[in-house]
């Protein structure tokens, strides 16, 4: 998606080899036209899936995946939770995912309320990395015996193993900027 | 918001005198739809006061502030962080807030880049009930020297100080629902 590899180009920040700061535009402050774009482009990509729910986590994936539920006919988002809250469901999917920028170990949670056997669920995230975050996901929606469609993700680093990990659980991975190398500041996508 | 209160009272669930769970519409699954026609009514409200930035917090705020945003121009929306990561910026505006909901002191961060002095900005959440969350919000705004047109709310529990902390540091609140009382599982608005 050349909109964003441009803005990428624009505004990300390369900090050693291996973080990407998009949080002028991503992840703290938020685009919301961009994301428009984000979300035809993923309605482009996923068009005929039949998508019934959207699924991310918070937080950074929350606004792409509400932007984007609106080119999928205003479909349900869910956000699977990290902390727990007094106002939880007590009867939850769960599933362990390791955060690298955290570096912490967080359970997620989705309440057993809002997905059933009768989904195809689109999983929506901001970056693919290692693909922790995507296989809790899937393994949440496939706890409850529902079709993961597929992950789609803004930002890929193609050069860490996400995509492999996650494909290897027979999950398709569309990824509208794929960054294959970004040493010494330089940012240099897969085309 | 009569669509509101009508959705509060088909999908709300009261536990004790206190908690209202309604996260199958506004805090875990997320009625975008919906999310649209809160939106519309912000811009009614905050109609004409130029506003320039919205600002709120991770995680429930976010999709409420990012549909809300393309009333007003898709001007950019922050979200507060709770949480650290080894993305951040150094330089962030700080305000302490304790959440009650999850019974614990955070340190919120909103990154000096994204607010300066010349922004008119609109904080949004999704519950006000002990207020601390919106005076953190509005404290990171008054350190950039910015003005706080205002809080728009979803859903303000009435029963609790919220608005009178609020509004005793000058800040205008619209909340869209407000409940006046909820005992017995039954839910009173003031009309």
């Amino acid at each position: 998606m050349q909109l964003l590899q441009d803005r990428i180009l624009k505004d990300g920040k390369v900090i050693g080899s291996n973080i990407l700061k998009v949080d002028s535009f991503l992840n703290h402050q938020l685009d919301i036209a961009l994301f428009n774009e984000i979300g035809k482009e993923f309605k482009r990509l996923f068009n005929g899936c039949e998508v019934t729910k959207i699924l991310t986590i918070e937080a950074s994936g929350i606004a792409i995946a509400s932007i984007t539920a609106q080119y999928f006919n205003n479909v349900p988002v869910i956000f699977a939770k990290k902390y727990i809250g007094i106002n939880m469901d007590n009867e939850n999917y769960e599933a362990e995912v390791f955060s690298f920028t955290k570096n912490k170990l967080y359970k997620i949670r989705v309440s057993k309320n809002y997905i059933n056997s009768d989904d195809k669920v689109l999983i929506i995230d901001d970056f693919l990395a290692n693909g922790r975050a995507i296989l809790g996901l899937a393994n949440a929606v496939r706890q409850a015996g529902a079709e993961v469609v597929g992950a789609g993700i803004v930002i890929e680093k193609g050069f860490q193993k996400g995509r492999g990990v996650v494909e290897k659980e027979g999950i398709r991975v569309e990824s509208l900027a794929i960054i294959e190398k970004m040493d010494n500041g330089e940012i240099l996508f897969k085309n």
